[in-house]
């Protein structure tokens, strides 16, 4: 299975997410796209995740919450995360931002996922999440994000493995 | 009058613009966010400003055209921007996102105004914009940016002078 590559280059302020599905763009965006389907793999496999709402297009609003499986050291959860859709272009492209609801102001992304075709019919997925400053990424970094963000995709393969 | 201080800050892929206004938060808020009177002050006296849509509400969208009012050296207006609301909060806060249209991909801001109160019945006003690159922040300092968002609020002053 192809690996998630997370990279955190010094002097920006972005988190770079790479990853190689086997399956075409309009299959990774579909599966990537559809509420239904979030739960089975959006958090990893740490988390419960519940789709609140999920109105895929430009100015649509998106909101899950998500809850730990077992209980953490440190009772923090449930997490909500909620943004609009900025641009969607199916099979190519998401842009949107997301709020961490719990971190208050200053916890937001611009977030822009793209799909380009690569290999034998497969995709290669990007993933860059714009933070408002150095130290705000780098403060998920400690998080497990890097991790759950592997286990994520490693759920989202399977699962497009399996409806295709 | 007040003068609009701009800050482009090394290693930082934001510009921080701030400007006291004497009149009080929502009073600032208001005129900021009324598409009437957007022609009157956005994009400074050197273009003439459409609003095609604006829709001030979390995931409501806006389109701005701007037309250069005399010819320019090089022929490139008319410019169109666009961009949804990710949050609205009536006389403290708005965030948005803002694509420059001709730009092509990768033209995308995220753009905080926030209102607060200062000095005795003022505002101070902060809009930071973050860009995707350091690269593409710095792109925009050489086009006249910085004195265009300068005039652009001392025209908005003017106006909030006349409408109270």
């Amino acid at each position: 299975m192809p690996t998630t590559e997370v990279l955190f280059e010094p002097g920006r302020q972005d988190i770079v997410v790479t990853r190689e599905y086997a399956a075409p763009p309009d299959v990774v965006f579909a599966a990537m796209t559809d509420p239904a389907l979030i739960p089975r793999w959006w958090g990893s496999r740490r988390f419960e995740t519940t789709v609140e709402q999920m109105d895929v297009r430009r100015g649509g609003l998106w909101r899950f919450v998500a809850r730990h499986r077992e209980p953490p050291s440190t009772p923090s959860s449930p997490y909500a995360f909620w943004g609009v859709y900025h641009d969607v272009v199916p099979g190519a492209l998401v842009v949107s931002t997301l709020q961490f609801e719990m971190g208050g102001p200053g916890h937001l992304q611009l977030v822009t996922d793209t799909f380009e075709p690569a290999g034998d019919g497969g995709t290669l997925y990007t993933n860059v999440s714009l933070f408002q400053s150095a130290e705000d990424r780098d403060g998920w970094i400690p998080t497990g994000m890097e991790s759950g963000i592997r286990d994520s995709h490693d759920l989202l393969d399977e699962l497009i493995g399996v409806t295709r």
